[in-house]
């Protein structure tokens, strides 16, 4: 779907809404209408194009002049800063303006507030990031590419034997990010979280300088950024043979996994998806090492709504793509975590977008 | 400086800006006042420690359990979610509770409300922020060693004969960045900008496919992050003897980054320090091909307060991190920009911290 498709779906949600336009002032929000990546912009996208309220506006600096014009051929480019205030204040007088509560700042208001002295502004949070929760064709097949991409670099990390005692967690690391990059990633999704014996404990334990040992959990929680979209997957493998507690560790969270995954689905409510899964560590007795959401949205933010948690809100829909990574963490011995990134479609069970085995893999 | 001691400078401010306690909800700011690295937090600051708006406190969730009684051994961890209501429901009725509304979202002031009904907030912008400007010792020290890594890699890149034609301008910005990474940089301070040919003319753009030409004017725009702090510094190249423009226009960016270096101290205002470096270039008859402000400050964020440009507020001041980076483009020819990453110091000029050399190297 191109840019002017999305934005000519927000103009039904604004009139639903009774705005007359929308301050876009996200900048994946921005992307998303408009295909601009620049560092600094906002937008006004209008309900009625050529109406009362004008024609969709993009601001940014003059660093992009050139890269704006290039990326946005279809719409106004405003080179003015700071762009929320100065596009703001291109709306003409007597606009129902909505702004996103969820993202713009206390002060970013304010200053919107004093470039259009007198005008009323509408709160109209999340707008946007609703339409982004679900993804069109283009976008799953961004998702997908990443998750591919991502699936290869592990892959040929451990066909070369990068996952082996004596390395230390930075070093696979920075393996895997570096054939990330190599096979065209812009980078990784987020920092990678590699955890090796105790540390793997530790759900969000960054790569240090610890040495991977024979009989070790090693934990692997990675993606891959491709052209603005994200991948996430967790595995957790066993250099040697594994001990009966890490095979059994290991079964667990597989076994949650698979109960996340099945019940995610068109019109499930998103705490029921987190039960499923959930339950099954519950019923095992590890409730309480089980301290995060079973998961999250995955799209232009690598964590994006849905939320999936025990307090989860709203419900399942096709065409969301989402992570479903439980987890069992034993203090001062070590965790397990499985996660994969799924694209939920209509009448079927979610298609995993991450196709690397979940079994345990004893290196 | 420990963090205990930013917090200690922070209730001073606490008390002339006659608050209790202030919200810290800018994950930059939590980890600057107390050393705590994940990703969710916030945190409560008291100006009275064991008065009657109680204790600091920090609040995460359940996945850094353990990682934040190791980074805050001297503080009162609080496990819940979402972070900034669930801590804001700590601190005693009564306090003068202040937030930051330059960084806390509409919205999210409207969780902490509902989370303390009927409880006064005051709205207390860029408390930490301000702070934050003036680096510390340890600060300094990291920031410089993050400046010396990644200069160490472009010395690397040119030494290895890295930067000339036939490679793509990607090749050569994922070889740098590897270089950083190599050396002990947890990955880029900002996606590299690598500019080959009239892309240079582009002041922000990102390395393409776009092969490397005899007689490219080559920008490179790079920094490392090492520890959580920056560096920052932008090169430009030629490959090969370079034409007289380009000589003229590297040598007028270069004696306009000197002017904007030399202005640079204690007690100028900001304003001024840009307008040493623009009456340069705009003196050539190029003020239109300078679109950007002069520099930012550099420290947990790579781009922070002060922000140097013809409109910015305030005066340099002793201890502050700033870059100087002016530069000129010539849509469909090229572009030069010159910058470094500098520390003001009391009672004389600043000092680069980046040392790369600053002659057109014809490579």
């Amino acid at each position: 779907m191109g840019h002017a498709e999305r934005r000519a779906s927000l103009r039904e949600h604004l009139h639903t809404s009774g705005l007359d336009a929308l301050l876009v002032t996200d900048l994946l929000d921005v992307r998303y209408l408009t295909g601009f990546t620049g560092s600094n912009a906002a937008a006004v996208v209008v309900a009625d194009p050529g109406g009362d309220a004008g024609t969709d506006l993009l601001c940014t600096d003059g660093r992009y002049r050139i890269q704006a014009a290039e990326q946005c051929p279809d719409l106004d480019v405003v080179i003015d800063r700071p762009s929320a205030p100065a596009v703001a204040s291109r709306v003409p007088a007597g606009t129902r303006l909505g702004y996103d509560s969820a993202t713009l700042t206390v002060d970013g208001l304010a200053a919107v507030r004093d470039a259009v002295p007198g005008r009323e502004l509408r709160r109209a949070p999340g707008l946007v990031g609703r339409l982004r929760e679900t993804k069109d064709d283009t976008e799953v097949a961004a998702i997908r590419a990443a998750c591919e991409l991502a699936d290869t670099a592990l892959r040929d990390l451990l066909d070369a034997g990068g996952l082996a005692p004596g390395r230390t967690e930075r070093d696979v690391a920075l393996d895997l990010e570096d054939r990330m990059r190599r096979l065209g990633a812009a980078g990784p999704s987020f920092d990678t979280i590699l955890a090796a014996g105790a540390n793997s404990a530790i759900p969000h334990h960054g790569p240090s300088e610890t040495v991977l040992r024979r009989g070790d959990l090693v934990k692997i929680d990675f993606g891959a950024a491709l052209d603005g979209y994200h991948s996430d997957t967790t595995r957790t493998f066993c250099l040697g043979p594994a001990a009966d507690w890490q095979r059994d560790l290991h079964a667990l969270v597989d076994t949650a996994a698979a109960a996340g995954r099945a019940a995610l689905a068109d019109g499930t409510p998103v705490a029921a998806v987190d039960a499923a899964s959930r339950s099954v560590i519950d019923d095992a007795g590890y409730g309480e090492e089980f301290p995060h959401g079973l998961g999250h949205g995955v799209g232009l933010a690598v964590h994006e709504a849905p939320w999936l948690s025990r307090n989860g809100f709203g419900t399942i829909a096709a065409g969301q793509v989402v992570t479903v990574e439980p987890g069992v963490y034993l203090e001062g011995h070590g965790g397990v975590r499985i996660e994969d990134t799924l694209h939920v479609v209509a009448g079927g069970p979610a298609v995993a977008l991450t196709r690397l085995p979940r079994e345990l893999i004893e290196l």
